[in-house]
């Protein structure tokens, strides 16, 4: 670890996280586990056709099933108001998200919900998917990018015109919801100037975040207006949000429980089974859980984008990049809203580049509308500019890792996006990865070779909320709104203790319902650590103050006379003995009931950014030319955390990034027939990696503070996915000499590729 | 209602409570309704015997028995520290209390657990203890304060000794706990002023406060030493410590999350079941859930004291009372901690007595050890204070409003504990009870009577946590660590509601655990509307800070030239236009996502005292000289609420506590045969009076706001208890012409005075 000057007592240690004993034993509560009196099950009937109109639903002969409840379709969920519902890293338009919850008069891709219905048990109601009569006029299919773009293509929505440039809209009916421009210079000129151009052309396919556990939700329609949700969420005030919005309710008639989450890396930020649940709900009277598939996973929760795209890089003989062009064209599924913006924003962002100039397009196909995935955009993005300027650095003979170190963007450089680089560790972690025993290491044998890629995640701020109170045993209890996800719990509550001079052991973290804290926004855009760290800080401050008053009234001085010092003791100026006076405080909180009452404290924080992060990845493979299988021999993941708070779960987040990107290099993709049916969502056709398939991924961090956070926390969960994809390219080219600008580089394709006659 | 001026909106209205539609349909989750996954059911082998000693306990054919998990006894309890732990409106001893929860060398009452054993069902449980093999040697028993008070009683405790006035301890074992003394002036100078002296002497029996929902309590003991607490209970906290005290962990180790409660009235403050489960769930690794019959409610919770007191009062031919003495003997049960110390405290409290002696004597007897019932002491003391006023009156040929409104305490007037009253409505209770409808009308017919009586309690304050965030649609979600009795959601929430100047309904008030929320003393006291309420008021202050501060950001103000009016609008300077600005609470909550996010306030208050209340009560009866039945034809209950914040629940406090003084003066008693067997442990034989025992109960409140808080409140729980034993007996004495001095005047009682030749 590469670290920045210490001075703390709790930050930067590796306790035992507070709900590792629930998590090993399998006590922890997750959607599914739960179990309400009287509860049905429900269950949602999806369209077996990618494209088509819907003629009619009939579900009188499920209704007539003894058992079955109440059946819903669109028609009962409110007519949704004409607005824009923030969540995740982006925001969707309520009829989108209507539509995608329940289809009304199209379904837009296979696994649409069409009808959802409950039960008295999860037989019956499975049962009852199949006498819900569904009659449908089937509709030509799109689902390349690249089609979806063309005049001719099949319109999944009259209604949707091209946002262009500007903001003006398109007059014709379009597949391409919007069109943006990120400019910087004038790249004519800029690569009028350079010495060498590349320009090469990427495709990605759609992949999902394949968390362990499925989506779910739970509700419980009380009968004075009340609505109870539980759901495996990243984000239960986003949640109630949507739900409220889907369902024209006050936010405060909502109240969303959140259950302990398995993995959702962007995915359980969009709501789909919980308007339905509670839709059922208030049918029945009674509570409803639904829990999908991983069918069902598959096919209609959020997945990210396929994409296609086009960079062009020229730079001078000596490596100086001086112009860089980007077309991205992605995916949205079945409606607007790829995260296209973000790669866009991160697609040379690592790079000092005077000349600048990316379109991005976000294009509606007849697949699942995607939703968040760990540092949107970016990795696919990144695939393709690294990949072109690993090829640079290949053809100007440089290093690869001198070629970035060159051109790595500083504290000062220009954005395309239009800000400035404030301070970032870009050239330590740049200098730190060439300088690893990895890349130091020679790698021989046939079939081998080295590959390295660099990434950029801006990461986000946004609101988090904080309350804790201090118990007279010295202990605290720490209130969050923050689903737990990679032991935020342990690095929220390590932040509050580094604060109060206390050991992390004795900040008690909990994580409550939407009711019993103030706002806070997703786990997700690498801000947990970041922002809910900050309010603990913030809470931490408040207890301070607090303490210093009682402390004060204790001694019978003014507070201005007591100091907080950060090894938690108290002092005050010298008493009626000449003594000192101190207090620790684990012995002013025994103090405490007798002197006034316990103290809470509170905050709510609300930053605008957080600190951006840097990430370069070194891989070693081996490719089987017979088999065309791609061994991953050595990994080493080598990025900038600002400070860590809790190493550990750092290094997890940059190993579990890694894993995910090398099996979307390698393996995984949404394969589809021509009709836009799903061919493999199942665990074993979707073929992400195991254990079995990767070595111990080893880790650098490196700490360049973030001066815009009290412990100097930069976002860490999403960088550590944005180099794999170009790292594993690149070090199957080094292997075989053939670069591969599609993923996945499955055996197929190298197969392909490397036995071109059809051996 | 006989209110103050009122310039309240929310404060003194009728809101429909938050909680009700969960209540009356059944959906509020109590103790019992609680399910954990792999749940075992626990259940207590108790004594047969009241007074014996432990010789040997073998477990091992209930071990045997298939489904049986595990078998505790006192041994597992860990040895009791030597300190005091305080709940309710008193302490307990902590080594009575861990030998409360399970007998250690000897049974001290029928019904004292020895053992508990859980199982896979309630059933094998059930079993179990017959199973559970417990040699005793029996011990002679005393049942009876008085004769446990004679130097050759049965001793329970080798080691008690009685605690002197003064503080020193006696040198024989005895079953007096504790002699207290409160003395103001000189009383025998007093009763030489005197031209009357009256001395009577009265008993009463033991009584159980009678709540619907039996004791209850689960555990889960965590792998990681965390023990997680449910039960249905007056004060998470306060069980929380005494379970964390018994256990010997540290508070911040247990989480206590309160169920819904079926009523209290004092007598679920300790804790009985809870450190069980919690010792099963130990040995088994599994939650254990634990909740009495009906019959164990009875033997082995708390009850409160059986009574003798002598009551000696001197007035001069006016009716100026000059001098007052008390002789108070209560029974503690099995321990020591009888409410003596309340009872003594009251006595005379509520008149101007220059001369007073009061004597508390605290006795242990072999019945279960006594908890708290609603104002503890107060309504026996009153029952023989207020009866010897009444003969007073007769004999004086005064009202016996008339001779209470002439002795009222005032402010200034001394109390025997030392205090002085402060601003009390007890002149004006007394004065609307006489300006009564009820007191005004004449009652006709024969062997019909009418009785009044009055009663003070002096309330408690301490500690009160509340936290609260704003949401964007203008409500406010309130965090409370008080368990809801008798609607104090929605008591706290109007108080919160009124300092914001928003609706009680957009307050939506929360429950939670231990962990979510800063210390909160028992809802008991009468201090939960005061305690609760002023800590409400606080976080409404707190929040207004920050709303003025976030207008001020706005507007580009200073903080100082912004207003929150009490109408919910704050108000700044005039703008550019030269309109003055204003902006709702509603409209600025809404602005808050986008000006630094939403805010959250919160408040820690501990109030050393509320304020003091007086309740007078009217009643008519009808005594039919045949059964002796009394038909208590009309009652009314006059009362200072101080400020009623929703007099609809003030009014059910007052018609509650009047009910339970009835079944107290009429029927209720604990009978024993000699041996400690109680002989009417269910609610067919322990007669509590229903509705159709019972007029609608009229009320009038009467507000003299408490300076000492916010809003004015005192506490209104209590009180209403204290005058209907006194009132019922008044009013038979009106209609027979006999003066019944023993409770419960039951229809045998009456036969046996008015049919002296047992005709």
């Amino acid at each position: 670890m590469v670290t920045a000057d210490k001075k703390h007592r709790v930050v930067g240690t590796r306790p035992i996280r507070h709900d590792g004993t629930d998590k090993v034993t399998g006590r922890a509560a997750y959607g599914a586990d739960l179990r309400l009196p009287d509860m049905l099950i429900g269950r949602v009937k999806r369209s077996p056709l990618a494209h088509a109109r819907i003629k009619r639903i009939d579900a009188s002969k499920a209704l007539a099933l003894p058992g079955v409840q109440a059946v819903i379709t669109s028609a009962d969920l409110p007519n949704p108001a004409d607005r824009v519902v923030p969540f995740g890293e982006g925001s969707s338009d309520l009829k989108d998200l209507a539509r995608n919850v329940l289809a009304a008069d199209k379904v837009l891709y296979e696994g649409h919900a069409v009808a959802a219905v409950c039960a008295t048990d999860a037989h019956i109601a499975e049962d009852a998917l199949d006498l819900i009569e569904v009659e449908y006029e089937p509709l030509p299919v799109v689902l390349d990018v690249r089609e979806a773009m063309l005049p001719a293509a099949p319109i999944l929505h009259d209604g949707l015109r091209t946002k262009e440039v500007g903001g003006e809209k398109g007059d014709q009916p379009s597949n391409v919801a919007s069109h943006l421009q990120l400019k910087l210079g004038d790249t004519e000129a800029g690569f009028r100037e350079a010495d060498l151009v590349i320009e090469r052309e990427f495709e990605t396919k759609m992949v999902h975040q394949g968390y362990v556990e499925p989506q779910n939700g739970a509700a419980f329609w009380n009968r004075d207006g009340r609505l109870e949700i539980w759901t495996s969420t990243q984000g239960s005030f986003v949640a109630r949000d949507q739900i409220a919005a889907l369902l024209d309710l006050p936010v405060s008639k909502v109240r969303v429980t959140p259950m302990e989450i398995g993995g959702g890396f962007g995915g359980k930020i969009p709501v789909y089974l919980e308007p339905l649940a509670a839709l059922l709900s208030r049918k029945t009277g009674k509570p409803v859980k639904m829990t999908m598939t991983r069918d069902e996973v598959f096919r209609a929760t959020g997945p990210t984008s396929g994409t296609y795209i086009r960079v062009k890089i020229g730079a001078k003989q000596d490596g100086a990049i001086v112009a860089a062009q980007a077309y991205l064209a992605f995916e949205a599924g079945a409606f607007p809203g790829s995260p296209v913006w973000a790669a866009s924003r991160c697609v040379f962002t690592a790079y000092d580049v005077p000349h600048q100039l990316i379109d991005g397009y976000d294009v509606v196909v007849n697949k699942p509308k995607v939703a968040a995935y760990r540092a949107p955009g970016a990795p696919t993005a990144a695939f393709a500019a690294e990949s072109v300027i690993d090829e640079l650095a290949q053809r100007l003979e440089m290093d690869p890792l001198d070629l970035r170190i060159k051109n790595a963007a500083k504290q000062g450089s220009r954005r395309a996006d239009g800000a400035t680089h404030g301070v970032i560790g870009n050239d330590e972690v740049l200098l730190a990865a060439q300088d690893s025993p990895h890349y130091r290491s020679e790698l021989q044998g046939e079939n081998r070779g080295r590959g390295v890629a660099h990434g950029f995640w801006f990461n986000i701020g946004l609101e988090s909320s904080a309350s804790a109170s201090v118990n007279a045993d010295g202990t605290v209890s720490l209130v969050l709104g923050s689903t737990d996800i990679g032991g935020t719990r342990v690095s929220i509550a390590m932040q509050l203790a580094e604060t109060l001079g206390i050991a992390a052991e004795d900040v008690a973290p909990q994580v409550v319902d939407t009711d019993s804290v103030g706002f806070t926004f997703v786990t997700g855009g690498s801000r947990t650590a970041f922002a809910g760290g900050w309010a603990a800080y913030e809470v931490g401050m408040d207890l301070r103050r607090q303490l210093i008053e009682r402390a004060a009234k204790i001694w019978e001085v003014q507070p201005e006379q007591v100091e907080y010092a950060d090894d938690g003791v108290l002092r005050g100026p010298p008493g009626d003995d000449g003594a000192p006076r101190a207090i620790t405080f684990r012995d002013l909180a025994a103090k405490l009931p007798k002197t006034g009452g316990m103290v809470v404290g509170r905050a709510d924080v609300n930053p605008k950014t957080s600190g951006p992060t840097f990430a370069t990845h070194i891989v070693d493979v081996e490719v089987d030319p017979d088999t065309g299988k791609v061994q991953i021999l050595r990994y080493t993941a080598v990025q900038d955390a600002g400070t860590a708070i809790h190493p550990a779960y750092v290094e997890g987040q940059m190993q579990g990034g890694a894993a995910q990107g090398v099996g979307w290099a390698l393996n995984e993709e949404y394969r589809y027939d021509d009709q836009g049916r799903m061919e493999n969502p199942t665990f074993l056709d979707y073929r992400m990696p195991t254990a079995l398939d990767l070595p111990m991924i080893e880790t650098i961090i490196v700490e360049v503070p973030n001066p815009g956070h009290p412990y100097g926390v930069r976002g860490v969960g999403e960088v550590p996915i944005v180099p794999p994809l170009a790292a594993v390219a690149a070090a199957i080219h080094d292997a075989t000499g053939v670069r591969f600008n599609t993923l996945p580089i499955s055996p197929a394709a190298i197969l392909d590729k490397l036995l071109p006659d059809g051996d």
